[in-house]
């Protein structure tokens, strides 16, 4: 079966001046995309008749489907339908059974009914009217020259209302369309550049029907390998071997698959082996206790941190020897070992992460600079530590900072 | 002066599957409003030549100033630096200085500079160059035929800091569009709708020139007056008065101006009295913290924190009474009082805040639902603490709860 192309096309003055965030949009390519179809653009639009005729224009040329938003509301500054009806020549008829619910809508709430709200009851004559749930402005299907257009409301809720059972049935109804499958690799403790030459010879074998993408965030770099076609099968089987190809190169760098968190990880592994952790942070400041907690249920497997930022604190409630940090610094292999393994003792735990850096952007010497990081790992046979260079962001070098520690206890745990 | 129009086109196949939400294109449309450009489009397209080259054909036709942002990384899915150079019929050319940039990122993170990361320094001969701090691909300024273009990664630091550093200023210079003047009014402690009601005479007598938009966050609501014209210092002298007139109106809550955070005006005040800080956390995990330790300099000031998550550490660590745990229940005024009382001693500060609540989603019971959040704070005097209910959402009462805890220490410095 051909592919199918499709456009969306919102429109609102709010999204054009950055007051609104057009979540909308990438709800709807989700959604096209989860029934094989393809979304080649999304415009962004504001309330004017020119603007939206000239999106509209462009869009027809070149998608099967286009999908609207917005502008169908009942006050002035809503004329999406009088564009439509202008743009394919129709007129606007008045549609009872959209206008029944209108009244049903007003009499449940007691509201009086305008003539304003009555013109809502009108659509273009060359269209189907699709029945809006949640709302007084009707779905408005169109076809033309083999092109499908369908204008919705912009509120989200009526928007995915009409999306989920009107919208999307009819399309796949429509189109069959191929079946679109994402499966995501969520990668840690190394770059994209080096990720991409360590696994050239596997992405080179791909094979045409799969595309590879890096996504990268501070301190992970997610791999999206997005396969499409008309066997649903053995499209699932395909991508799950290059998955497995992938895992057996880069073992030690893959966390988890589809945007799980480093976070979720560790408490997935720690609720399974029955164990507990603890956290005793200098540079990462509290924010490595704060993704840990940020888990709903942590608290079955978290016993608590010591936030030691100043020295003194190191020495008086961690128990860190005064002697260690006047003779090799706050920031060294000594002094975190021994700030992990005091904390896993009076934190009461299995594990005990500890951290001790240089955050910046002040604090750093030649020897040190800014985002020097010791990090380091107690458990009940040991100590293990590492040293890392992150960089010279403040708020880069504590994510990244909790991001390692995590990925050392993800590592113990295995 | 004329008007100046842009279009903002997103690149990248992630923004099409609705993986990713397109915030770069709103942040980028209201960067551009307060400089007093409108931006008549956003068009999200994939990482393909064709489309790319197409979008930008549409766009030049219709705006002075074209910005697009993404597919500038090292890997062969990034296109749109080949795309540009083929579209503008310019050649690729090795740029020394974005050259020396990225070796210098690469050197302090102690990696290997690959092939890949070298031709990052390569750039089309006709555009000028801009340094990109935050990251390796450099931002890429064209002009042809009286239109802007500016390409730039789609990464959002490495965006945000290019747009503020080196195309906004570009673009005013260049444009002069009319001043737009901002003011923004932090307030906490107050409900959207209750600071609508408070401030409703004030807001009625503001002059036609001057705009007021209401931009709720959880636990914050900012006050954002907009004035535009050609006069400077009118603007200012009359954003300045009726500032003053809101202060006088609604004192006890306004904390800062301009997007200032709760935890810097904290550090601004902790310096200036000379004071310092600690945190005993439960239900925030080290939020509260992390918040505190996230300014660069809080060292200065903040001594540390005890997390005690489990009501083990509240005990073997904080030193709370057990058959105080026992009887009132780790949530209750007479823990969290002791929790701040007693970490204000052990951690050696002139300010103990103490948190302890039901982050939820689970804990809660009829008597104390989830959201019911106690904080204290503990000073040299004594002792004071409140009662909240934030509500049901883990992740927005864990904020709110920092948040509120740093403005009872607000209250308490004033």
């Amino acid at each position: 079966m051909k592919e199918k192309f499709a456009e969306i096309i919102s429109i609102g003055d709010e999204l054009l001046i950055g007051q609104v965030v057009n979540t909308n949009a990438s709800w709807m390519a989700k959604s096209l995309n989860d029934i094989g179809i393809n979304v080649k653009k999304i415009t962004a639009v504001n309330d004017s008749a020119d603007e939206i005729k000239e999106a509209i224009s462009i869009a027809v040329k070149s998608s099967d489907i286009v999908l609207l938003t917005g502008g169908l509301g009942p006050t002035n500054d809503d004329i999406t339908k009088e564009v439509l009806a202008e743009y394919y020549n129709s007129k606007l008829i008045f549609h009872q059974p959209t206008f029944e619910h209108i009244k049903h809508i007003f009499d449940s709430r007691h509201y009086i009914l305008t003539e304003v709200n009555k013109k809502q009851a009108e659509v273009p004559e060359n269209c189907i009217p699709l029945h809006n749930e949640n709302g007084t402005a009707p779905g408005m299907w169109f076809e033309e020259d083999g092109v499908v257009l369908v204008s919705m409301p912009g509120v989200p809720f009526e928007m995915k209302r009409l999306m989920k059972e009107e919208i999307l049935p009819r399309l796949k109804e429509k189109y069959n369309p191929n079946y679109i499958f994402h499966k995501t690799i969520m990668t840690i403790g190394v770059g994209e550049s080096a990720l991409a030459d360590k696994i050239k010879d596997w992405q080179d074998n791909l094979p045409v029907s799969i595309k590879l993408a890096y996504l990268p965030q501070p301190g992970i770099v997610r791999l999206r390998m997005s396969a499409s076609g008309d066997d649903k099968q053995k499209l699932l089987k395909e991508v799950g071997q290059y998955c497995e190809q992938l895992s057996a190169i880069i073992p030690e760098y893959i966390f988890g698959y589809d945007d799980i968190s480093m976070q979720e990880v560790i408490g997935i592994k720690l609720k399974e082996s029955g164990k507990t952790l603890s956290t005793v942070e200098s540079c990462t400041g509290g924010y490595l206790a704060h993704l840990i907690t940020s888990i709903s249920g942590s608290s079955e497997y978290f016993m608590g941190s010591i936030i030691s930022y100043s020295n003194n604190i190191k020495e008086l409630i961690v128990g860190v020897d005064d002697t260690l940090i006047n003779s090799k610094g706050a920031v060294s292999k000594e002094v975190v070992e021994q700030m992990a393994i005091l904390g896993r003792e009076k934190l009461t735990s299995d594990y005990c992460l500890a951290t001790s850096g240089i955050a910046g952007p002040g604090g750093g010497t030649i020897e040190k600079p800014v985002g020097t990081v010791w990090i380091a790992i107690a458990f009940a046979n040991g100590v293990k530590s590492a040293k890392f260079h992150f960089g010279e962001h403040r708020g880069r070098n504590i994510r990244r900072s909790a991001l390692m520690a995590l990925n050392m206890l993800r590592k113990e745990l295995n």
